[in-house]
């Protein structure tokens, strides 16, 4: 498939992240899809704040809102000195990686903002350098969403039924999306016949955001409960499990929302396919496997209440991890911009990724 | 562990289903934990419709509520005649076992009481007979409840940790329960540390019911997302996974609670055991086998809506299976009052449950 087959502006509606040249404005998806309405944030704290409390989510949206936060976080100094700018922003920086712990691309996205910084010769204008910095990552990401869908989709056959899970669209980053970007593209030539979505709790980003992303392309997609993509899988009609990342580990080891381990265990079990889809951002060679990486756990409040609303006895405790690790022996692909790497492994993951 | 070792009164509090001696009285299931109401039903029908809406739920509780139908339904007749009370009863027994199709109770419990009437001679009290069968029936369920919560106590080593799904509590059963009958034994003699309950979408079942039951006893439990079973497995906290069942087959396939399935996959993956826990009224000889068990589909807006109002963006669509199946080479224990069958298949089923 070439780029030509897709037509990019019926497949994607939806934009979390602007941009004005002033202030950030970020689509809240804690009151999607009956409430669309956009918070400014004026300030790196706002941003940081915004992450925290998932009014933006998405691996990568999250650093490409970080970025953005660091530009604003700009707006404040006074120096012309990009060294002196460079040690003044790192408070508000750390605050932003401190934000969220799972996600790489938080930290990768900063971490290419400060190198940016690093770079300029003095008297160059690094508020400008700043901004053109965030801008090309947003940018950037856009393209590999683009790339990515173009390559999962080649790895699915004609007819075929997918599952995913979560949130994976152009809400989660700068567009198009990661795994529902292979989903677009694969909708789009055709290969792709039946699209079904977990709903994901406790958060439901699959009942709240990805159906109503789909919807909007005019992608029929079914929802079902978390708990019958077993029951689903037995009965024939997915071929493939399309998932995105939080975190790639150098031996392909990927953490991704909670419940991605239980569908790739029941992948295997029946003996369907499960990619993982992610920009080369989220993937993370320093970490050498999944042990390692940090598990969110965030407030049982999650689990216990809805909207605000107890729905759970009185006295009754919870436990809210937000996302789980998926050994790469289960995984057959993991696509990326840069290329797919099949039945990833640690020497399979550097010779596309280098050490 | 002998009888003596559980105090009951301690560890049952909750009645679903009350003969007055003139009406049924039905616990609310819909409405809990925060709304405590019984609904009276009058007729068979009304019976009917409160299994079908779920009112009372559970497969050994909705057979005791259906005979209890029964004995409403014969109210209305006017001949002394048992022969004729059991083809005037007939109708009304086809309605109660058309309410819903997968636990096997129902129409278990119904026929038990049509055999009674079937039973007598001429000119014995038929009503006072059919009330006799459904106390009998009420009573020895609670009788094997214990009994079960014994037997499948003693598999499970000292200081393990157990997973549990859906509800199969006393709000499932006459009381003390089938899989929460375990739990409660093995709390009571110190054999279970950790109890891990899953919300159980899209009812809920777990989140409102099972963890209301066992804060009453004083049972700490731990609420966790469907998806997050498998993480929790990976963890160690977790020993066994024990749930309740709507139909045994003949092999030892066993339907339940949508979802038990992906637990069983995610259990044998990871090393732990897997036991299912009914009384023998939920043992179907005349099934062969899992793939011949009808699985209630129920309405979508189950998944769409929450408390009446929707959740998920209009024009989508939902697929909502209610059970599933777990096939019988994925079970390590079938507990029932009559016995244990280890690794069941069709031998084994039959060496204690006959042909």
């Amino acid at each position: 498939m070439n780029d030509s087959a897709i037509d990019y502006d019926r497949y994607d509606h939806v934009r979390p992240i602007r941009w004005n040249g002033e202030t950030l404005e970020l689509l809240d998806q804690r009151v999607l899809p009956f409430t669309v309405v956009h918070e400014i944030c004026r300030s790196s704290d706002e941003v940081a704040e915004a992450i925290r409390a998932l009014t933006v989510r998405g691996a990568p949206a999250i650093g490409i809102a970080a970025a953005w936060g660091v530009v604003l976080a700009g707006r404040g100094l006074e120096t012309a000195d990009a060294a002196e700018a460079s040690r003044l922003l790192e408070p508000a920086i750390q605050r932003l990686n401190a934000a969220r712990p799972t996600a790489v691309n938080l930290a990768w996205a900063l971490a290419r903002m400060g190198d940016a910084l690093a770079a300029l010769d003095p008297g160059d204008d690094w508020r400008a350098a700043l901004e053109n910095e965030a801008l090309a990552i947003e940018t950037e990401d856009l393209a590999a969403n683009r790339a990515m869908g173009r390559a999962g989709a080649a790895l699915i056959a004609p007819g075929s039924g997918v599952l995913t899970h979560c949130n994976t669209g152009s809400l989660a980053t700068a567009g198009f999306g990661t795994a529902l970007g292979v989903i677009r593209a694969g909708v789009a030539d055709g290969r792709i016949a039946r699209v079904f979505a977990t709903e994901t709790r406790p958060w439901n980003q699959g009942a709240r955001l990805t159906v109503w992303e789909l919807a909007q392309d005019g992608i029929d997609a079914t929802l079902i409960a978390d708990a019958a993509a077993s029951h689903l899988m037995k009965t024939g009609q997915v071929q493939w499990v399309v998932v995105g990342a939080d975190r790639i580990c150098a031996n392909g080891d990927t953490a991704n929302k909670i419940g991605t381990y239980q569908l790739a265990i029941a992948a295997r079990h029946h003996g369907l396919k499960f990619m993982v889809v992610a920009p080369s951002s989220t993937v993370d060679m320093g970490t050498a496997s999944g042990e390692l990486i940090e598990i969110e756990e965030r407030d049982p409040a999650e689990l216990l209440s809805f909207r605000g609303k107890r729905v759970v006895a009185d006295g009754v405790s919870a436990w809210n991890p937000v996302f789980d690790v998926t050994p790469h022996a289960l995984i057959d692909a993991v696509v990326t911009e840069k290329g797919v790497v099949e039945r990833p492994d640690a020497a399979r993951m550097r010779a596309l990724f280098g050490a």
